[in-house]
This record gives structure tokens, C-alpha cells and sequence, in this order.
């Protein structure tokens, strides 16, 4: 079985979950999004993220949705799944479940209790005690989390917890963060970096030393592209083709927001049939649809132009 | 069965969950506290509350906790429930378990994306749609949610959904909110109002026209006492035996302390097997628990003097 | 004198604090900094603001800062003064102070402590009560002050208060804001709305209703341009040039690191004699630097081709 | 003239503004309430409080104010004056003044933006460089700034950084936290550490190695007989003193309305003449004026039975 590892690089697109018009889950349209994912180039898959929907889902639904996408993916990728929880018997038994149905590695993003530097390595240490030998990503994420993550203390996690393998960098601004954790010397073995933020930074995160991206993006081909064409040393197509998605990929940054436009794009492009969200979230309003439509419009006529 | 009403009164006891010192679940224990909370004189118990150690357990976990304790409890009093979650599927999954396992009602707090007025008002039509005609405690806790609810967002849900039978009150400073729900015309319908924060302003919440307290507190013979003296006429008697626990009261209010404090004290007085908290809770170091024996000493002392 | 109305449109350029290297005020270089934003197509200034470096100033300074700029300014474009402070003692000392020195009109941000939409529109009618028939700038920006004003409160506010001239728009997202205080019947009267954030939603601003912009940006031509060419029915057009400058502005836009790239861009067009930010600011990094230098050379390459 | 020293011990009690009931400083107010303080035993005064009134003044009433009191204070005993202030300028600036006039020493508290160990101590490395030659006292009050000072950074300021000779420690649980402080070898030289809190964990403070507190009670001898049985070795005494103000301590410690009452009761005892507060600020109510007088008689019954 595939299990994550410090190797970890390309494109990890953040799985959106989707519903029937009326809130059930619509499994027909995950298995359409899993293909849509992994012929667009998808490296791997995370799912149950912290800022999606996964939080709507009972225990039994969630489990449901991680099966029937580790079924379709079938291997072909690596799948993270998030098992954050407010405690450690919560999170032991979320791992070992996702990890007994076959997934390659779980995230886990510190709480919001943890404050000075010495508490969030403790608390890396009883989770990874906790879920024994699965791969972990240490999600950094400032903005969602309220826990600011320094340099030094992802080296201390590093060079005590062997399973920490990946770092989802979400830091904002986070550029030189990467350039330190990339500087020789500062950790003691290499992990893999792959990017949040909607690929906002994409270009300069890659430059900087990142291995690729872990988000959501309605057009995950934008981060495909650009870990591609950088890593073929066309750094300047790499931005072209990153420029030319930048307005949609805004709009979409939009927090709250964020999602509904994710899923209207999706179902636009006919991967899910449905954009709805369950409650209390809500769809997007009219206006917003005709902005993202425009967006759409004139990216793909800049595309058009750059061949 | 019993089901929770606007005529709620009394001393509703946030139960504790108490663990073996390995984090097993101790269901002796929690039998045994169940007979000392209703021998003490509660009239109500509260479980899975969003400060204890609820969210350290697993769903497995919470059912068997709920369910014990409903058995034990066996409707000699109402069990209120909490079944704050990030999603409604979660809340109702959670509300039609426990109400169908004969809990009385359930209690919901706001989650912290709330801002405005309206949102609340919003999020409670949601809720109470989705939880269906379970009664529910209405929790106003802005420390602990973020989420400010002012006299008229209690009133507008009041007025608009009849499943709202009572509010557990615990803004901070809060003495002139209790009188301005309590002034004849803000509210369409009297409910039942039982108060936090430890009991730490009992007399005056009482006073206020509050109907009693729901939270916890190693001796919640203080809670009892002071609501039977008030309501016999003895606000002085029910003054001079608040002040005797008030020391020992303060102390374990202590926020991210008190839960260790009381099942220090709880485990001290022979009603639960161990202190131990699951992880990453931790215990009180020798010097809290000498502290905790003083204070225990001195107040033992103070109502032999007030006999 | 010119005064604020809610006839504001265009945009109102939030004035960098220019310093000399060793953190003394650089006043020759702020008269090139006035000279430069009024000669780009600036329709006014906005000095003092939360944002940027002027909580560094002494009040001294800020005094001699305000003076100069409206000196050189002349009354060729309206200034408006932050003048948000923890009491209203303060504010009205700032305010008078300013409008007696020449500003056209305040901006007042709300505290964190204001928590429900009653408090927010009673601190707006104290505050106006202060400063007086100052016209005033409500600023909404959620993000830094953690207070979310609702349509409603902005309504009251607008009904209540003539001295309310104009919205500086900085919810995020926030464009269905503005579509509802554009709706017919929502306000009592049309205010001025200029928004924030960078100008990084401004081509949807400007369709959803908006007269323009607040904000800062090291090219302000592309507010400029934006609001030039939407108001001559040249929405493409005025996409086209968005999109260009899009990939900078996305980059100035991290917060706690935008400020630095502000004032490298000012300084690196000649604008100002310095990038130096006082303490506890920094400057930026070599690779920042080089970021930001690619950026501009990409920039200037695709408004070539734009034509 | 008194410099603050490590050897600062006692009480430093935290000076409120007086009013007129117009809003008007009011200084012969001013000059009662220091003799008043001075009477009961105060050993240090503080004055322009983060959490007092002192943001409300202008810069030029904060002076007048501090002179006046400086003056009255006529060193008898050191004044401490808080001077955290947005930028280091205005620190700079109003620390000079301060000590200028005859001010013992100034008080800096972090601001909520720093979240990383480092970042603090870079913080005070700054200020310490700023503010010169002036000691200053390290205000730790995490529930009010958001900032989380662990030990470890205590000790790296209090190593690096000679003017740092007294904590205000006002962490809440804190005990263990002056318990770890005086362990031998944490801190590489002795600093004082007064207590806040409202004075309200005095004798277990005491008892863990603190020298006293600096903090408001409107019955500052409750603080100076604490202080002086626990060091004449009565232990017991001063806990029965204590007990008996715990209950309007306690009422007094509200967040948001503990000036008011402290301001009700210093009025109430004939000290200043008003007990008006500043806009936005609102006085007590009748029903919390009730609630306080009954709080003191009892408080003055309890004193005179304990003799």
C-alpha cells in the first residue's frame, strides 16, 4: 500500500464533498471528481480537510466518502486524510480508521488552546504517539488555526517525530519561511513542503523551494502546470500560465466564500452535478455566478492566446 | 419520559467523566457520581458539555457515557445533552441519538463564525429545523464562543421558535442581562434561566431572578444551598454559605485548571476512582493539590462555625 | 476649504509615512509622494491611516506629517484623517486638530470591544457626537478590527448620522455587501462607497456599485485606470489593465509584509528616497526584492502588449 | 530621586483617573485618592494602566495627570508608568517624558501581534534599546494582550536585558508559573513579581514566592494586610482577612465593569468625589450599586468579627 513519504511533490488537490441538491452525499459525482482530479494531473488526494465541509459529515458519512475515494483512486495515488480533533482518542480512532481503509498518510493541524513554542511540540509528540506509525503532515496554518508555527519549532518536530514526513505550508506570508526550512542545516532530514493558500504564491512558493501544492483550486490544472513547467525549468511559462488563472483563482480565495465557487466552477465543468453546499452554508447569488462566468470566460480566451 | 421545560429550576450539575489513570472510561465511577450529584440535591444533570473532557472521547465513547448515566439517573431527574457540532447532520445525528436514548433536551451552543445579529437568529432557525422538536438549552457563553448575544437575539428566538424552554446563562459580566430578560415585556414567554461560571455569583444571579445554576463545582451542595435559602426567604443564610465555598469556588474557576481541580475533589471525596484526566489534560501538581487541601480545611472549618 | 461629501468618487490613495534610513521623517520625499499621487490621477488622499505606519508616529509627528501633506496638496484634492483612538477624549483632539489644519473629513474605525449591533451604533453616535459636523468615513474592515458591521447597522448609522458621508468598504468577501447597500430602499440616502483591500476586487466593486477606492498600491494607476475605464463603459478594457498589475498587487496584499513592498516599489520609481520602515518593521529580503523586481519587469512587459 | 529595583515588593496599586461628573479631570480627586493609597500602605503607585481609563486622556491630560500625582507622590514612594504604545516612537516619547518627571520606572506590555517565542523576546530587546537607561517592569496579562509569555522567554529577557527588574504577573492560571520563576537556576538573577488579577489569588501567590501585588481593589488594605501577615508568618490570618473581601473582590473583578465599581466604591468611601467614568464607559447601575453596598456591609460585619 501506498504510504506518504518526505517524497511527497507534484500536486495533492484538496477533495471537495459532494451533495445531492437536497444535502446527500452524492457519490456518483465523488467518483467523477476522483477521474476529474487524477487525469488532470494530480499527484495525490487529501481528504476530510479542515476548511471544506468534512466537518458536516457524521462519522458514518465521513467514512463512507473516505472509502468510496480511496476505492476509486485504487492506489493509483497517495491519499492524506485530515484527523484533526479536539482530543486524542477522537484522532487515534479517525487515523487508524482512514489508515486501516487504506490511506497513505493523515493531517493533523494544531489547536487553537496551544500558545508558546514548547506547547505545540508537546502536543505534536502525544499525537504522533497517539496514531503510532502512520506518515504525518503538520498542517501551518496561521490564519484558520490562530497558532503561529515558528521555524524552530518545525525542526524540533522534525528531529524528534520521524513519521512528520510532509509540511502543509499555509503560513501568510509564508515565503521565508520556506527559504529558512530550505536553508542547509536548519532542519535535520529533508520533508516534502507542498502549499496552501489556494496557490496564490505558487510561482514564488516553488522558486523558494517548495515541492509542489496541497489546496483546492477549481482549475487544479493551474497548479499542475506551474509545478510542471518550473520543475522543466520554464519558469517564465510556469508564470504565464499562472497569471492567466490569477483572477479566477482571487475570486476564489474569497474566505467564506471560498467553496461555494469552488463547487460552481466543478459543476459548470460537469465533474459534480450538483454546487450545493450543505447547511449552513449557501450557494453562490446570481451576480456572483455571473462574475465567476466572466472570470471563466476570459481565462480561457488568455490561455487561447498563450497556446 | 422527562422532557425539559421552561419550568426548569434548581441545580443542574455538569457531570464530569471520570477515567481509570490509564484514560479508560470508568463507568463505576460515573455511577457512583451520578447517586452523589442527585443525593446532593440536583434537580438536573448536564452531559457532554463543551468545556469538560466530552470532545476527548469518541462516539462510541459519548453513547456509552450517556447511556449509563441515563440509566443510572433512571428519570428521577432531566439530562440535558450537548450537542454543539460544527454541522447540523452532526447535531441532529447527535440530538436524535441521545433524545432517543431518553435524554430530556439538549443544549447548543453558537459557533464562533457568528458575527451580526442576524447570523444567530439564522443559525437557530437552522438548528432547531434540524434537531426537530427536542427541547434546547440555548448556551450563552461569549468567552468561551467568541459570540456576543445580545436581550433582543435571545428574545427574537424566543418569540420565534417554540423549542427554546431555557438559557443557560454565562456571559461575563451577565447580572444586567438576567434583569433585562427578567424586565415584564422582552421576552414573549417566560423561560427557565440557570446560570454558569462556576456559581461564582449565585446570590446575585439569583437575586436577579435567575431559576438556578447549571455548571459544575466540586461541592455542588453550595448550589443547592444557596437556591434553597434564596428561595425560602434566607438570602443572608444563603449569602453566609456561599462565602464559606467562595474561596474554594474562585480557585477551581481557574480557566484550564478548574476541571483538574474538581476531579481532584471529587476523587477526594470518595466519588470517583481517580483524578485523572485524559490527555492532553494534566493533573494538579503536588502544590495545587496542598492548596486545594487548605482551602477544603479552612471551609469545612467556616461552616462548622455557621452550623 | 473642501469638505468630504458623499459625492466622494475615484480614489482616495492611503499616503505611505515616508522615513529617512535612520527612521527620521523624510518630508521632502512625502511632498514627492503627494506630487506623485495627485499627478497619477488621485481624487484624494486618505493620511493617518490604521494600517500603515502611523501609530509609529509621535503625536508630534503626526501633526507635521498632516501639515505638510495638506500644504502640499492646497486644497487640490479632499485629505481625510484617520483619527480612530481608544477614547473619545483622544479622537476629538485628533479630529479638531486635523479639520482645523485643513483635512475634508475623518475616518473612525470601530474597537474590538464592540460586539453586537447595538453597540456598534450607539459608539457611532457618540463618536459623532465628538467631532462635531466633521464629515466622517466609516471604516469596515472586519479583518483588523475584528467587528462585523451588517447592512443594517450601516443603515441605521446612515439614517441617524449626516455627518456619515462614506463607507470605506474592507469586508472580505464583501461584494454582496455592497449590492445590498445599492439596492433601492436599503439607505436612506446614497453615501459614498470606496473599497479597500489592495484594489484587488475592484473591477467587481466597481460593477456591484462602488465610486471607487481607498486603499494603497504601489502602481495606484490601476485604481486609476480601473475606475476610469468602468465609468467610460469600458469594463474589458478596464480588466485587461487589472489583470496586468494583478500580479503584484496579489503579491503587496500579504499582510504584515505589504507595507515593506509599498514603499520598495515607491522607492524603486523615484517616488521616495527611502523603502526604510521604522522599527519594529523590516524592509525586505534579497528574495523579496527579486520577487517583486520580476513582477514589475512581467508588468511592464504585458502593459506594453495592452497597448 | 527612587528608581523601581528589584527589590520592589508590597502593594502598587494601580491609580484611577478621577472625573468630574462632566467628564473634566478632576485633581484635587486626584490628590485625596494618593493620599488615600500612601494611607493605607500602599508601597508603589502605577499610573496610566493599560486597563484603566488612562486611554481616554489625551496625551497632554496623561500628563497633567502623572505630574499631579508625581507631585503629590512627592517620593515617597516609586511611581511606575505604563507606556506600551503602538510604536516605539511614542513608547520613546512617553517614557522620557515620564521619567523626566520623576517616574520610578515604566511598565510594557507586548502587543497582540507577536505570537512566536523569538518574537517576543525581540520585542523587549527593541523596546529596552528605546526606552534607554529607564527599568522597567514586564507586564504579563495574556487574557488582555492574546500574547502567551512562557517562562523560558521571561528568563531569556530577564538574561539579556539588565532594566527588566520586576514582572507584573497577571497570567491566568499563574500559580505555576511563579512556582517554576523561583525554582532555583530558572531565572539567572532575582526580579520582584507583583501579582494582578484584582488581587484575587493573593495568599496562594504569596505563598508561591510572589512580593506582593500591583493591582486595583477598591479596598487596597485587603492586599496590604495579605501582604503583611503572610511576611510576619501568619498565614492564616491573612487568609481569614482575605476571605472576608474575597466576595467583593470577586464582584469587583467583572471584565468591563470593575472600574465602575472600583470607581462606586472609592466614591462611596469619600476618596474622589465622582464615581463618573469617561465615555464610552457607563456607571453602575441601581441594582449593582445595591448589590455592592450589601457586599460592603457584610464585608465590614465579617471584618469586625475577625477582630
Amino acid at each position: 500500500m501506498t504510504r506518504l513519504t518526505e517524497e511527497a511533490r507534484g500536486v495533492f488537490v484538496i477533495a471537495a464533498t459532494p451533495f445531492h441538491e437536497d444535502g446527500a452525499l452524492d457519490l456518483e459525482s465523488t467518483d467523477r471528481m476522483v477521474d476529474f482530479y487524477l487525469d488532470t494531473g494530480a499527484t495525490g488526494l487529501t481528504v476530510l480537510g479542515m476548511m471544506g465541509e468534512a466537518p458536516k459529515l457524521t462519522l458514518e458519512e465521513s467514512r463512507t466518502v473516505v472509502r468510496r475515494i480511496l476505492a476509486r483512486v485504487d492506489g493509483r495515488v497517495p491519499v492524506v486524510a485530515g484527523v484533526s480533533a479536539p482530543g486524542f482518542a477522537q484522532m487515534k480512532a479517525l487515523s487508524d480508521m482512514v489508515m486501516d481503509d487504506g490511506a497513505a498518510g493523515v493531517m493533523i493541524a494544531p489547536p487553537g488552546s496551544l500558545k508558546t513554542d514548547d506547547q505545540i511540540v508537546s502536543y505534536y509528540h502525544q499525537a504522533a504517539e497517539f496514531i503510532g506509525d502512520a506518515p504525518f503532515v503538520l498542517q501551518d496554518f496561521p490564519l484558520a488555526t490562530g497558532v503561529h508555527i515558528p521555524v524552530s519549532v518545525i525542526a524540533r518536530i522534525v528531529a524528534d517525530l520521524p513519521t512528520c514526513v510532509c509540511l502543509k505550508h499555509e503560513d501568510w506570508p509564508g515565503l521565508a519561511k520556506i527559504s529558512a526550512l530550505r536553508e542547509p542545516g536548519t532542519l535535520s532530514r529533508r520533508i516534502s513542503i507542498l502549499c496552501g493558500n489556494g496557490g496564490l504564491f505558487l510561482p514564488e512558493e516553488m522558486a523558494r523551494g517548495a515541492d509542489g501544492a496541497m489546496t483546492g483550486f477549481g482549475y487544479p490544472e493551474m497548479m499542475v502546470d506551474v509545478v510542471r513547467e518550473t520543475e522543466a525549468g520554464n519558469a517564465g511559462r510556469a508564470r504565464d500560465l499562472f497569471d492567466a488563472y490569477l483572477p479566477l483563482a482571487r475570486y476564489e480565495q474569497q474566505p467564506g466564500l471560498g467553496l461555494a465557487v469552488r463547487k460552481y466552477v466543478l459543476a459548470r465543468r460537469g465533474v459534480i452535478a450538483s454546487a450545493a453546499l450543505r447547511k449552513p452554508g449557501a450557494g453562490l447569488s446570481a451576480a456572483a455566478r455571473a462574475e465567476v462566468d466572466l472570470l471563466i470566460e476570459r481565462q480561457e480566451r488568455r490561455l487561447k492566446e498563450l497556446g
